[in-house]
């Protein structure tokens, strides 16, 4: 059984691999090469199984849930600039792919009374990365 | 191969422990215990699992879906009161954790020439529960 | 210029005419009129009209327009019973459309700096009442 | 970890099975069957499975995966009648079924660089059809 | 105060001007012209003007508007080709503008007890046409 | 008769008004302030106003509307900081207000054979800015 809430965040990114020429990059990545970023609304969908809990009728509180996103991601990435503002993403591109991981990594075992079973970033309506950790069946 | 057919219903519920006190239930649930239910538009998710029929392209006749969800768990649950109307969750709270875990019993079974794959409950848009069965990988 | 902010909010309802009987309270509303009610995800879109301040870039300050809107609506409707919970409906039925007169009358010259121009009530995603006023070109 | 991006195309089809009488077609498919088709706005969901490369973050370029779909997929039934323009489905029904298994079949192994995981034909905001490859844990 | 009820329909469609050569019409319409047409899931808003009647709440008997929706519009359109299937455009191409104006007409009058507001016909989630009739403001 | 077709551009922006103080700027727009800025998916809805022309369905060519949109307002924002990489709003705040009225400005008089009547610029699911004109009746 898996519960998930979805969260928002607007934040900028950019993506420029310091070890490529800027023609390289502007042929690798594109318009998300260019030097002042741009944005998105991005949707954060995490997902955490466990048991249903009969008296509550839940698998988790949602207000544990909200907290720890809240606290461990929104308050980080939200309204911030991901190649200015952290530097959880120096050695890599702030992608879907990349914050999916960051994410999972931020959140796993810090909501209590169930596992983290899912994280997904959606970038855009057309885009999106899912990540179920390192043990998954389909890591 | 797996094909999703979405169904609609509306309800009201409540969430309320008579093993708890007044204070603890509205610590609890906040105002999800409200002593008159609120109501929700719900999004219900129904996913079965066969073999592509050459003949007809379809692993299961869609009509044959739609007239189980409808017997089974619209004409139960839509324009309801889901603690006054039915007595399913006499023993829990009508979350949505619990919706999905009775409505795969509701159904599982009794939709003719394919498996139960997955059943999932949209309470809102940032709210949804997931159920693939007491067998699933990931149950 | 107008600039709309969406609001959501859960509430259950029920459709009956006291001056009718079951029998046509039936027949008119359907299973709206069932005795407990049922409930939906409400969307509200509030449209205000004003002049642009260049220093802000604004037509007003959506905290205003936010706090009244949760001061003076959804503090009111969200999570209650619309029947059981608020004596605004008491004669007449809680539609979309009485929402949106009832809900036009609550917010009308309290958002400071500027005209309330529309208000929506999204009942489900396929039915939606809108009103513009009193004074306004189509009332 | 998966990426997944949204592609659309819009095409008409019919669903007709020449062994069986024009009656019996009429109550299998009902509207379906009508002799000039109908159409829908398709979105199509296609994952990828990999490893991130931390240079670039990604575990596909989007450039080739774009590339793959267009030019695989898009280029073949984007603005087509599904049974007259193409032969894929002269043996079976141009289904959302069908369509995830032969697109399926059209872009395994054509996205360099990474695994294709998992396609979604949606048809419709209420049916969409998944198909995870013959291997899939839950094929 | 309007209230307006989504619907849906599934259509093929084809752009092909005879009074143009093949060239001249693959120019102007580009692959909407290509012979078997392509097809929708179009979503139809129709909106109606009118007073609330306090014992119901309503401007309109929702009934009666899904009534002459369905049996003036939907079932003329809904699982058909355009092109083929009725000769309302003969004279035109099967645009959302030329839908928009011919629903327009079909439902004027139509409907007890209001007056047709707007009719508002979606071809995708990109495109949509807008009619309030000969005598609106902004015709 | 209105036609409008949807655009989308991803953009990084920040509001902050150099004739106030920091902590003026922190309690005007809280996060909007942060000093590298955060970024958005916009929605821009186009709408032009016309008369159906016979031969072709259409009141405006869609690929002329798209070409003035990608020209004149997609070249310039998309993938763009709008505070530092352009200069369109030196004198105010990129809000979704003052981004409607300079989109406005941008494609009045640019798209040949048809009036613009409408632009809609959507922040986010829950934010848009409407602009009907100068001249318009509820301007």
């Amino acid at each position: 059984m898996l519960i998930t809430r979805r969260f928002q965040f607007a934040a900028a990114h950019r993506y420029y691999d310091a070890s490529r020429s800027p023609a390289e990059n502007q042929a690798l990545f594109g318009p998300c090469a260019n030097p002042h970023g741009h944005g998105h609304n991005y949707l954060l969908d995490v997902a955490v199984r466990g048991t249903l809990d009969p008296h509550t009728g839940m698998i988790v509180n949602l207000k544990d849930l909200k907290a720890a996103v809240e606290e461990r991601v929104l308050a980080r990435y939200d309204h911030r600039h991901l190649n200015l503002d952290v530097d959880d993403f120096a050695d890599t591109q702030p992608t879907s792919e990349a914050l999916a991981l960051k994410i999972w990594e931020l959140l796993d075992g810090h909501i209590p009374g169930c596992r983290l079973a899912r994280v997904t970033v959606h970038e855009s309506d057309t885009l999106f990365a899912e990540y179920e950790g390192p043990d998954a069946w389909r890591a």
